[in-house]
């Protein structure tokens, strides 16, 4: 059976990235401390082209991820990946990006109360043949913000609003990436409030009263956290876009900043 | 050329709905007093089949819908391209909905700024042939809800939040429809407060005390529009559904409700 | 602390359903055979509310989620969870609808490779007190459609694409609902050609030539389904939703039908 | 009232952007040739903010948006809205992307057919101070993809399928950027055949046919893409990614670009 990838292409042009798209799959990923969790992937997995082939072969993307998708995946694993599809592929680079939905145990403040907070993530890994995988860690975290110009011209009251940060971050060769847990963390503190599934009475008066001594502007939380992502050790390159829902408006407020951090 | 289409089929199933869906065209909506807006439409249209033909003729559809485009289109002219398509693909029965963005004019409560509020809005007729149209009006109006509970509890402060209502409406023959514009004004009075896309510092003084003066459960909100929708001249039937995107959670409060009214 | 929503409301309407919309957690879902499947699940859970009572109490629904997503989940747990939340509730009627990405292993026709292809399911249960629970089961098939009329009229070639078919559907009373394998099985069976996750050159050719000797219209397909659906034991209701993705056009074509099925 | 915005902010951090996003309005925007089309704009609008203040305020862009969104817009005039933003705000730098539908009329290829096909588009303008204004269109063209090794390998048919091509471009300072019309209709040169929402019998043949004579895969498409553009006069930069929504798999063939053109 003739093999039409596989035959010589007389354009001349390299390509950067060919591969398959929005492959959804199972996936376990490792959870800080000890342990995995399932997670349902939404996948981009590609490679360059070089000039002389007129295309790769889609099917072999598939077959590399398959197996992958029984054993706990992190960094490591994902240089394994890249690996696997530039030797199978005979390509000079390669690139994954695993999107998932990722829980993490929350406690109530007053109540402790134990309930699941789902965030947004994803993994990517970027790397050419016989040098160290690019990675960045992809975090959007839901929180709660409250405005300071609304509570200081008011009678009372303040409006407030869910709000989320995504964050991408990358840290330099021989610095471990940050754990999911640590990251949303971090920027949780620099909300308004954090976000919490379960809340009971008391943890709504908790919340409540919170926002309301913290309030912050877009531009606030966007510092706040440019400040507490500098600090991390080995920290190389940081993004921050922070959007909040208005409760008083039918569009977002917005702020966005981006850093490579220098030794 | 062989018309596969018109040929006979064996099966004997009368099918309810064939047609097409997600056409996309600019379409012209008659506002309340004397003018017409131009909004971006998406389409589903579609008639019935009965059991001798194999199949529809999908781009009759399409024939119908671009010179209508140029009209401005409400129930009457929903009714004419339902007799377009019956008549032109011998049909019992057709349907359409359109769905489109509409906008209205807000007038800021202090500083009377104007701005233009975007509304979701779907247009849907139902019709079988010698028989009047079933029409009913889809809008979805964005809010701002303040929580009574929050506000109870806490010394200071009350999370609120965006919040949109979703409501249908159908009327009894010889009532005219309600105008987008009116039915969204009813629903913005049943907020803690409406919204508005550009307040001044004046404003939002004044939208931030009326929410906190307004506490109102996702059941209050629905219970007033309840009230309010039963008053209305001619209505047959109404739904409504409330959804608040809690500040404090990452998960919505939901209420719904639905009637047919009675003489 | 005051117990807002335990107040008395004067309005006099009772709601139909108040609860949470958008809950996400990781719940377990019985498979066709022993084991079962952990899934990401998005939630609407929501109780009637007496027009007694001035609101119902949010964090109830995630208190009684929680557990639940521990233990394999069909029919039976989730008629559980609806007494739960009655009972907890003190409610006259509950509702759940689940929402989920679930596997099936599928095998290539040639080369009989193994891979995972992703459906979209709903579970949705609605009870009142003291009667047996309504249960629907939603699946989403995609397949590919190769029009009848493009093969005959053309001299080599026919468009086809990639097309889904939202089922929805009931069984009697002491009749059990369908498995999610089982009913994905019949809606392939009825497409030009069933989807495959994983396929090599021998299994492309394959499914190439099956979807050219079996060119079905959206129509053809939707018949085909309807006539399968009446023959299942047991079946008191389905619905059905085809489209298209047309290679051709950037709209869709579309048929949908239901049926409440007599004994 | 007290201007918080305003205030003195001690933390010493610039921000690259604050804005508003999502903002919705009726945007005009000039076509090929004299005319101009009313579109539904989506906008993301923000400024630098120096390390000095607190905060920006989010009304101004709304005030600035809404008389502009009664003139017709290209780049002379959006280079307008950021030099009043900077102005109105005090800022170093600004930004504004209006992302909107877009229709171009098509001619079916026998039957002459008219009808208005639906593009995605967005305009993005980034701008310093006292410098030119760096201008991005970015263009997403639906066509129809038909696979060459399914037509070699299979003894009759193909699998097809739709296809979109998202492409980002800029020129050099004094080329005039090129018009919508002109870009897409390159890239559906470039396709084995053009989508058309408005087909008859004799058009379908023929779109059949001619995409059965010109097998592209998602490689090919996107070279010969690549060459086109590099063949444009002033060109600057460009990015292509091509996506197949196989008709044969859940996921999508994917091919990525992106390219610095010199002198």
């Amino acid at each position: 059976m003739r093999d039409v990838q596989s035959e010589k292409d007389e354009r001349g042009i390299d390509i950067q990235r060919v591969g398959v798209n929005h492959v959804t799959l199972p996936f376990l990923i490792k959870e800080k401390g000890e342990g995995f969790q399932q997670v349902l992937a939404n996948i981009c997995f590609a490679v360059s082209l070089p000039k002389e082939y007129k295309g790769t072969h889609m099917s072999r993307f598939l077959e590399i991820l398959e197996p992958w998708s029984k054993k706990p995946v992190a960094e490591e694993e994902m240089e394994k990946m890249l690996d696997n599809a530039m030797e199978y592929l005979q390509a000079e680079s390669a690139s994954i990006r695993i999107s998932f939905t990722y829980f993490v145990e929350k406690i109530a403040p007053i109540s402790l109360s134990h309930s699941l907070l789902n965030y947004n993530v994803f993994f990517e890994g970027e790397k050419k043949i016989a040098e160290p995988m690019d990675f960045t860690l992809g975090l959007s975290v839901p929180f709660t913000s409250l405005c300071p110009c609304s509570k200081e011209i008011s009678r009372y009251g303040a409006h407030n609003q869910r709000s989320v940060c995504h964050v991408k971050i990358k840290f330099k060769r021989g610095y471990p990436c940050i754990w999911i847990e640590d990251l949303a963390d971090i920027l949780e503190k620099n909300a308004s409030a954090p976000i919490y599934p379960l809340l009971k009475r008391e943890d709504e008066k908790f919340v409540t009263e919170k926002a309301y001594e913290n309030p912050k502007f877009v531009e606030d939380i966007l510092r706040d956290n440019v400040i507490e992502l500098r600090k991390l050790e080995g920290v190389h390159y940081f993004s921050l876009e922070c959007e909040n829902f208005e409760s008083i408006h039918n569009h977002n407020a917005y702020a966005a900043h981006e850093e490579w951090v220098n030794e």
